[in-house]
């Protein structure tokens, strides 16, 4: 007989975690993901993996990405809306849920909003450590939009970019970049041309919004030894590389199923050799195997990413005291008798939400 | 340019809608959840329908359940662990969120937990409406857990059920059953064995929670004209019904594709002929034919249902004022600038969930 553990949900609301992100560093935070990302593709096997399901409209799309190992399930809800600004919201928005397998029980449900920009930045960092030549220090970063002061803090501390040539179609986008990245210790150039941001650069960017099939990056634009990390192409008909790109370079995925279906790759027969990064981590497969060779990181968000975010965040909330608890699970006396919760006597209002005690533990699983 | 809707969802904890259900009355809910599913089952074909995605462990099975029409996408996060009583926990756990489409944006959060027995109840009841012979006023009730009582008052109110005839391999919890019954104008038998209380039924109800090939029902206890709705078998490895009773019955499932796979049919060939229960109610083929005929409703739970509950409950609770806003997106002021929400001024405390007005509306799609 296991002691009963209330049904209780430890609770991040976007406010919340903004007011996290700020206490712990931004750029803490994104190295924090990165690592416990790196601890979990070294777990791979554990991991029960598949290809998120998406549900696609013409407007956008909007995707469950469940992963689980033998203690917890994880799931991120996620919207892709390239025309959200026009209602002022983000393009991209999520929440995610942390549970216990063993139970059922949802122990942490959290915004993903902000964490996926910061989990995305991480992982892309993370694999341009190993896919990079070293002594990178010029990015150049394609699409200046909602993910890319995350990218570029991520690979001047995880990297060691120094310098950043900056391009968007919109120079409102770069201007509210440069804005935000004054006093960060980098130096910033705004190009007029994608093709001006790219050269010379050593690691290439791209983190575009649109849903088409756009070509932001072509074969003549590519120099010897270039790192490409392709961020904005990650669902049936939207991806950022010309396919010619790709056919010269050696590509690392995160999942393979789910990355033929949305990732560059998309555009290549099902049999174009790529590399899942976790092997590269492993070292069980080589990452870049000499200094002119052109790799490209053709990202698409892989679940396993998530999960990691929220168990860094779920942990770094208990430890600081940050989010409240909720019962989003009924707390029966009997847990055969749901009926009866209907019976027993009228609950007071206001009795559902108490905030935790500071440096609460996050529940453990049972 | 449409009017900006501030990135805010409305709530629905437990407690708060036990409170809902308490207010507005168990069997109301009941039959406004059955009156919604089957309007929404007469739009079947406007619906992007998928089978569940399942994780299962040695423990027990979480479920990802989502279904969208063109204007709202919906899921159900449930799992199903026979063993939680020890954990003092519910077999059954679930929450959900109603999202527009057009934006992503998750406009409902819900506990599912209760809702989810309100729901299965009513879809059994709605089934058995068209499928049970007309006059039926006994009802077998096989498993007397958390979902008996709401399927007894469904049957009651929609179907017509007078007589109860009770029986679980745990006396506890039939005498919960009785004693919750009581008051409900229902003449209760408690039976000592299945086929005892099977005799003589119109309907039999199996709502059993194990997670075996049971054979609760078998051939020999089966009487011409009976309607069989069983509840309980839902999922690879859980069935209640010998398959020799499905060999001589009329079956009806929801969602051919998903009942396949966790239904009573896991147990025939994928050739066994089903007829989904939507064309029934929409008049495109014939539901009970004639009144000797075996009819059994193989029940696994479908994410429109889920969709119908969802709907029935935010607009409730937006009529009734329950639930309060929470912000689970972050209101950056310029969608395209997440990161500015990390430079802006602390937020205060406490300034991130109000409660809404009483007989706030619940935010309509954009």
């Amino acid at each position: 007989m296991t002691r009963p553990s209330p049904p209780t949900t430890l609770y991040l609301s976007a406010p919340e975690m903004i007011r996290l992100v700020r206490r712990r560093g931004v750029a803490a935070c994104i190295a924090g993901v990165a690592e416990r990302i790196r601890r979990e593709f070294l777990r791979w096997d554990e991991f029960d993996k598949s290809a998120r399901m998406a549900c696609h409209s013409e407007l956008g799309v909007i995707e469950l990405m469940p992963i689980a190992d033998a203690s917890q399930f994880a799931f991120k809800y996620v919207n892709g809306h390239p025309g959200n600004h026009r209602h002022g919201l983000p393009t991209v928005m999520a929440f995610g849920v942390l549970a216990d397998v063993r139970t059922g029980m949802p122990r942490l449900l959290s915004e993903l909003t902000l964490t996926t920009a910061i989990r995305t930045a991480a992982m892309s960092a993370l694999a341009a450590r190993s896919l990079a030549r070293p002594g990178s220090r010029r990015m150049a970063l394609i699409g200046n939009g909602a993910q890319a002061e995350f990218q570029a803090l991520a690979f001047r501390d995880l990297v060691g970019i120094e310098v950043l040539s900056l391009y968007d179609t919109d120079p409102a986008a770069t201007a509210k970049l440069v804005a935000n990245l004054a006093d960060q210790g980098l130096r910033l150039e705004v190009c007029a041309s994608a093709a001006e941001a790219v050269r010379g650069a050593d690691i290439v960017t791209t983190a575009t919004a649109d849903k088409t099939h756009a070509a932001i990056l072509t074969p003549g634009m590519i120099e010897p030894g270039m790192h490409v990390n392709a961020v904005g192409g990650d669902c049936p008909g939207k991806t950022e590389l010309h396919r010619g790109v790709l056919e010269t370079s050696s590509v690392f995925v995160e999942f393979e199923p789910q990355s033929r279906i949305e990732g560059e790759i998309q555009q290549l027969p099902a049999d174009f050799a790529v590399t899942e990064f976790w092997q590269v981590l492993a070292g069980r497969r080589p990452g870049r195997r000499h200094p002119s060779e052109v790799t490209v990181f053709d990202s698409v968000g892989f679940a396993l990413e998530d999960f990691a975010a929220l168990s860094f965040m779920g942990e770094t909330a208990a430890e600081l005291g940050f989010g409240e608890v909720i019962e989003l699970m009924p707390n029966a006396v009997d847990p055969k008798d749901l009926f009866g919760v209907l019976a027993s006597k009228p609950l007071a209002p206001g009795a559902t939400r108490k905030m935790p005690p500071a440096r609460t533990k996050l529940p453990a699983p049972m």
